[in-house]
């Protein structure tokens, strides 16, 4: 019997189309919830993609659609040099889905499913943190009820680096960090997947193509769709895909292929820094500041990768 | 005969004084001005320190006085509960100094000896900023007259935290972090060295007491000045305390010892992140950004403890 519910917060996406098989496949992992947002691609088409990602994979999931835009209600920014003007590196997709989302709107389906299975459910976050946010705004008690929240999102320098859209800011946090801030300002168990470790989990050319090979008709959906994805990171001189997403769908079912470092976090809303994550690390002493009062959250600093990259492997085989 | 022309800038302090007699007993280094800065102390302490040492060390180079505070006018903050409140770790100290500061103030001998010998001196700057910014504000083409600048400050998120008085922030950027963007603005050969590097270098009580029985009056003088200083450490549970200034110092004379990484640097002047150092990383894409236009600087990110605690304790036998 699958031993979590999962609502997937998502904005399709290569790689989170690549996560959401890895929910749908793995047998501890019950999908109760899609829920999409503005990020890789504005909420209308990360929406398609996930209404048309349902449809075709069979997932049995409601999809409801979130936010287009940051709570500040300022222009949502996307990625469209990583993941193609489509969201899913520009394959061929059908003119129309058939497939609807349904009424709620994603921040209220959060509030509803939380409240319906209190204590049991983790909100995984990989794209914007706005819907968490506005859940957050519009019910603060949720922050109790839920049984964890896992973001890819951030970066805390351990790999040299701070950012991938600015030097001191990662995509999904620096997309409306206001509303990552008062996400990392809840009382909710938070694991953040950050670049410190997502970079360090590449798939190369081969892994993709043994996975197009052997992993049926998904394993082919991945390989068509990482073709535009995979040019952006050997552009930029590296070995393989990042593994982004993903790596936060794994860490719920392998905990133990990562390291943490416990601290309360808060994110840069202003100035040079804008968008760019600060834990402030648990155990070492530092004068009254901006952390004090916030809740400690979990910052992932390590990670083994290539258990990681064999558990998602095995994981897809399961759909042939 | 010596190689380095070097002006210490300096707010004495426990490990300032430790670079200083570095930079007093090691053969390749003459020592041609040391000027003083807020910091670790008021200025006033900070040139009484100075001159006490160049008193009581028979230290030829002239000392002279720098800036009281921040380019911004801000006040400036002091670290007593690190160096105590007279800089020094609280030792007794006489009550009159009889050497005193020449006329000039710091930032105008800066000028004046840079243009002496131009293309020959290293400014060595381990306190805040501000009298390297004064000295570029009233005399920018300086910048092509050093042979080069090296500077203990900022921290960069290799060893998992980016600051000491803030989570942020570490204490000479944050003490006038204007003026240390501005430093990182000119077109002057800068090596960092920052908290990356100085936590990776610890000397453990019986590394200080050994130096305290075989460097006479020195090595004594060090383990007085460190009692406090140590304890500071040993509350955070340090297994010893971190070679900041030294650590800068050394690098002089032994580059090798370091691994450093290029790119342009900018320091946050607003906000949660103030006194924040960040650098682009040379050789990754990013949108137009904040660090565009800036020249490029060496950050060090690995360091050689053990050979650099050896170096340092060899130079300091030549004392005896």
């Amino acid at each position: 019997m699958p031993s979590h519910k999962v609502i997937y917060d998502t904005d399709p996406g290569v790689d989170d189309a690549m996560a959401l098989f890895f929910l749908h496949y793995h047998p501890d992992i019950e999908l109760v919830g899609i829920t999409t947002c503005h990020g890789n691609a504005p909420v209308e088409i990360t929406t398609r993609n996930a209404l048309y990602l349902k449809e075709r994979f069979g997932i049995d999931a409601p999809v409801a659609r979130g936010a287009a835009g940051p709570v500040t209600g300022d222009d949502a920014h996307h990625a469209a040099v990583v993941h193609g003007d489509n969201g899913l590196g520009e394959i061929e997709l059908p003119a129309e889905i058939k497939t609807k989302a349904i009424d709620t709107p994603a921040h209220r389906f959060i509030i509803e499913t939380v409240r319906k299975h209190p204590g049991e459910v983790t909100l995984l976050a990989v794209g914007r943190m706005t819907n968490l946010a506005l859940a957050l705004r519009e019910d603060p008690e949720i922050a109790g009820l839920v049984r964890q929240v896992v973001v890819m999102g951030g970066a805390f320098g351990y790999r040299g680096h701070l950012g991938n859209v600015t030097p001191a800011a990662e995509a999904n946090i620096h997309g409306d960090p206001h509303a990552a801030d008062e996400m990392f300002a809840a009382a909710w168990p938070v694991t953040v997947i950050g670049l410190d470790v997502t970079h360090e989990v590449l798939m190369p050319q081969d892994y993709l193509r043994r996975l197009g090979e052997e992993a049926g008709e998904v394993g082919r959906f991945i390989w068509d769709i990482t073709r535009f994805y995979e040019n952006f990171y050997l552009d930029k001189g590296l070995a393989g895909i990042s593994v982004h997403d993903a790596s936060a769908a794994i860490y719920l079912v392998a905990p133990d292929l990562f390291e943490t470092r416990s601290g309360p976090v808060r994110v840069v809303c202003e100035g040079l820094a804008f968008g760019q994550t600060i834990q402030r690390p648990a155990g070492i002493g530092f004068p009254p500041n901006d952390w004090d009062g916030r809740p400690s959250h979990a910052v992932c600093i390590e990670v083994k990768d290539q258990p990681l990259l064999d558990l998602y492997r095995q994981t897809l085989l399961r759909a042939v």
